[in-house]
């Protein structure tokens, strides 16, 4: 393998065009797509017409005439193809944060009998912190459980009462088989909330057909959406005429401007809104899932085995003796899209390739992270950070980060 | 009074200057700033710097290099003295809705022996929604009842575990005294939720000076931090402390990329933060608190009642016989930043206006809606909506529209 073989592998690549929807900066290596999605070309000019034409000339009456209203919704349904959900299933609302807390408490509220509640040790660990305030807000009627990965999902049993998980782990890259723990935790009787955030996009997901009935999950990752932009609930649509809002707000009722004093919740997805929704941000959204456009998740899937299993191989090849251990499942059923190495020195290392302009992660306390974006990496960039990364460790350049703080950039 | 006068009295206006800091459409008399707030002049260019340079060529580095991290308390600051508040006691997060729901959550769950929660009937009803999904949660503990207006503060008394009221009243205009009912619930050991949306930025607020524990409120309104722009949570510097976060996500952390598996709150006001905040939204916030600057509230004050009285005497004066009664209180001090006229066909004529470029607001049943932002409305506009009001009636063009049905505009 060499890099000529690696260009040999982009010409022939049928997802080689997309790359072409993004705007990427250049000499940049972004291995970081699974924190921040790259911008899609069309999203600047939309936006600026957004702010001068629709606000500026449109003022309020933009709400209906172009179509504010019924963003949150189309949004979803732009989604819903990607995580293998119909139309009418998704929406874009809020941050996933919110999102689960709407659907944990919604479903605890009217779970009967069963006490504990399930999370997942060491993933990330947002969900966990929500839970431990919502299970806090029911006072002594749950206790929150944490299990490790291993315990999964041998710890969901018959006296859970909820859980709620993260499909692929933020630090090692290791993917849930969610068709299994759901099956497993219906069959105990058990609601489970999936979290996407780290998945959607990048892996293929068949939400319908998994019997998945509740998913959250972020739009700025693999989605593209821009940063922080809101991130999406989806429900089996056997799931929404059971569902009563507990989060409740005007955005989510049946007649929005008939200003009843009551709540009455909408039939549909909608009833998962909860107040207005931060129009800017949440139209960006919309390009970010154009960039999927004419491509199959199959297609994205075979992209990505071929460039993860290129890094696996090329770190072991060229750096065998420089103390990375590869923290990433190697069968690519059981991984998401990053590859990740464990190593004493990854802060300093990660710095190190930052400094060459390759854009990596680290998680603490000692994992190299590469986030792998189908719809933009190349071979020819796994090759060339690989060289990157070997000179850093043939040179001992790393050695100069040794010593700084790491910062707290996502 | 003629519209030389008014031309005069524009003249001499010292906010007069403001308005150029607006892009506004030609031709459009807008009365609708308190639905949804004017463009800045600086807003596009900005956000499209965030989009192609911060974004795209910084991407996940700018949230350091650009100061992602910290725009929501940044912009929390700024806003804190339009409120009366001090730096370090307002965050910009989530929507009004949602931070609502936070702040009645943590204050209901160490609420110890009473029971009744209160809310204000026939005001805008997000807040009545809220707290309805949220006594739901706590199952038998809570009861939600409804007062009228003017049972405000009465009906708030030694069983009341909680209130939540809307400043302003969104179809009259009228302003509650807040900080005699503030008082009046303190003296009976309820903390009380104010509810700025139609009211910061339009009259004078003092928060710190009237004894105002905890807040929300909305910034795309007076604000004018464009559609759906996130809103932000006040808490008095003294409520700080013992705030323990009921909606607990990862940005509230005190150690946010420690990644711990349990939930430790910041100390600070970003206890009251959850999820990645919608950044190209949040960042357009800013432009909209700038356009106050070197502004008193006491000046807008002072614009704002001369431009209400005006169009309260144009309106008795040039309609007397048309069928107008004013909803609005008379009393400056009693009302907030709009003037609204009950008539039996205020859709109708609602419709006619907006036909002629005046962007008014109707609200179910009846009511007519100007809304009065100081920072860019002039006396001449109020001039022109008058006379153009006075060509509908004269003519009974608004007759054309009676039998549409009412659009969801907010």
């Amino acid at each position: 393998m060499d890099r000529a073989a690696c260009e040999r592998l982009d010409r022939e690549c049928p997802l080689a065009h997309c790359r072409e929807r993004f705007t990427l900066p250049d000499g940049v290596l972004y291995f970081d797509g699974n924190s921040l999605g790259a911008l899609p070309k069309a999203t600047a000019a939309d936006i600026e017409r957004l702010i001068r034409t629709e606000w500026g000339q449109g003022l309020v009456e933009s709400w209906l005439d172009a179509d504010w209203f019924f963003l949150a919704r189309s949004t979803g349904d732009a989604i819903a193809p990607l995580i293998g959900a119909s139309a009418g299933e998704v929406i874009v609302a809020d941050s996933t944060s919110v999102n689960m807390f709407k659907l944990a408490a919604a479903l605890l509220r009217r779970s009967e009998g069963r006490r504990r509640v399930v999370a997942e040790r060491g993933n990330f660990p947002t969900v966990t912190y929500v839970l431990e305030g919502l299970v806090g807000l029911f006072g002594e009627r749950f206790d929150l459980a944490l299990a490790d990965t291993a315990q999964i999902p041998g710890a969901i049993d018959e006296r859970t009462a909820l859980t709620a998980l993260t499909h692929v782990n933020f630090r090692t890259g290791a993917m849930h088989d969610m068709a299994r723990i759901t099956a497993h935790c219906h069959a105990q009787g058990v609601p489970v909330i999936w979290d996407l955030s780290h998945s959607a996009g990048a892996v293929p997901l068949a939400l319908n057909r998994w019997g998945v009935e509740y998913a959250v999950g972020c739009t700025y990752k693999f989605l593209n959406g821009g940063p922080g932009a809101p991130a999406y609930v989806y429900m089996a649509e056997s799931a929404i005429a059971a569902h009563e809002p507990a989060v409740t707000g005007w955005f989510a009722h049946a007649d929005q401007f008939g200003f009843e004093d009551r709540f009455r919740p909408a039939e549909t997805i909608e009833k998962c809104l909860v107040g207005t929704p931060p129009v800017l941000s949440l139209r960006a959204v919309r390009h970010g899932i154009a960039c999927f456009d004419g491509v199959t998740m199959e297609g994205i899937a075979d992209k990505l085995r071929s460039l993860s299993d290129l890094l696996i191989r090329l770190v072991a090849e060229r750096l065998a003796d420089c103390g990375f251990v590869l923290a990433t499942p190697r069968q690519p059923a059981a991984r998401g899209s990053q590859v990740s190495f464990r190593h004493p020195h990854a802060y300093a290392v990660s710095k190190a390739l930052r400094a060459e302009n390759v854009v990596v992660d680290f998680r603490s306390p000692d994992i190299l992270r590469f986030g792998i974006a189908p719809l933009y990496i190349r071979h020819v960039d796994v090759w060339d950070a690989a060289d990157a990364l070997a000179r850093i460790m043939a040179g001992e350049r790393w050695k100069a980060h040794v010593t700084d703080a790491p910062d707290p950039v996502t």
